[in-house]
C-alpha cells in the first residue's frame, strides 16, 4: 500500500492549514490509483505532526510512505527538521519504506506556473 | 513598458535568495515579449527591497509594474506587508499602474505540480 504525505510548516492561521489540507485532497484526487492514500502533516502549529501523519499511514497498512515537503526553499526546515521527524518513525519501523521527495521550490515547472499566474486576468491578492 | 517583480520573503541563507533570482530570470526567459523586464525583490533580509525593486522598474521607464508574491499562504506578509510596501511607491507615483497578483499558493495548478514532483524518480531533498 502506497501513501503520500504533503508536509507543510503549519500556521497559527487555520485557513492556511486548511488550504494545505485542500491541496493534499486535490492531489489525492489527481493521483488516482497512483497512491492508496494522500494526506497532510505539519512540522508545527497544526495537526497531525509528521510522526503522527506517518503513523496514520502505517495504521492503514502502508508499506511505503512518501513525504513531499510543501516548502519554497531549502532552509533548516527542509534540510534538518523534516528529516529528523521522519527518522523518528523510520527507527521505530525499520522495514517501512520512507522517501523524502524534493521540496516544491525545486520543481522545474515553477517558473512556468508563475508566468501562468501572472497571466490570469482576475489575479488579485484576495 | 511592462515589468514584473517576483517578490519573496528573503532569507539569511544567500542560496535561497539566489534561487528566487534564478527563478525570476527563468520566468523572464519564458515570458518572452510579454514583459520588458522581469526581476525580483524581497520583503526583508535581501536586496532589493520592494520599493527599490519598483523604483528600478520606474528608472527603466516602466508604465506598469506587476508584483507576483512568491508565497505559499496568505498570511500577514501577503495580506498586509506586501500591499503596504507597494503603497509607498504608488503614493509617490500615482500614475504608475501597479498590480499585485495572486500569490503562488493560490495557483490552481499547484496540486498537479506536486504530483509531478512526487513522480520524479530522482526526487530527493537535495
Amino acid at each position: 500500500m502506497k501513501t503520500l504525505l504533503l508536509v507543510a510548516h503549519g500556521s497559527r492561521r487555520q485557513e492556511s492549514n486548511d488550504e494545505v489540507r485542500r491541496i493534499a485532497s486535490e492531489l489525492g484526487r489527481l493521483a488516482g490509483d497512483e497512491y492508496d492514500f494522500v494526506g497532510s502533516a505539519f512540522l508545527e502549529l497544526a495537526e497531525p505532526s509528521i510522526p503522527d501523519g506517518i503513523q496514520q499511514c502505517i495504521d492503514m497498512g502502508a508499506g511505503s510512505v512518501e513525504v513531499l515537503p510543501y516548502f519554497l526553499s531549502a532552509g533548516r526546515h527542509v534540510r534538518q527538521d523534516i528529516p529528523a521527524e521522519v527518522a523518528i518513525k523510520q527507527q521505530q519501523y525499520p522495514d517501512l519504506s520512507i522517501i523524502i521527495h524534493s521540496y516544491l521550490g525545486e520543481a522545474a515547472a515553477i517558473p512556468a506556473l508563475l508566468l501562468q499566474l501572472a497571466k490570469t486576468p482576475d489575479s488579485n491578492p484576495g
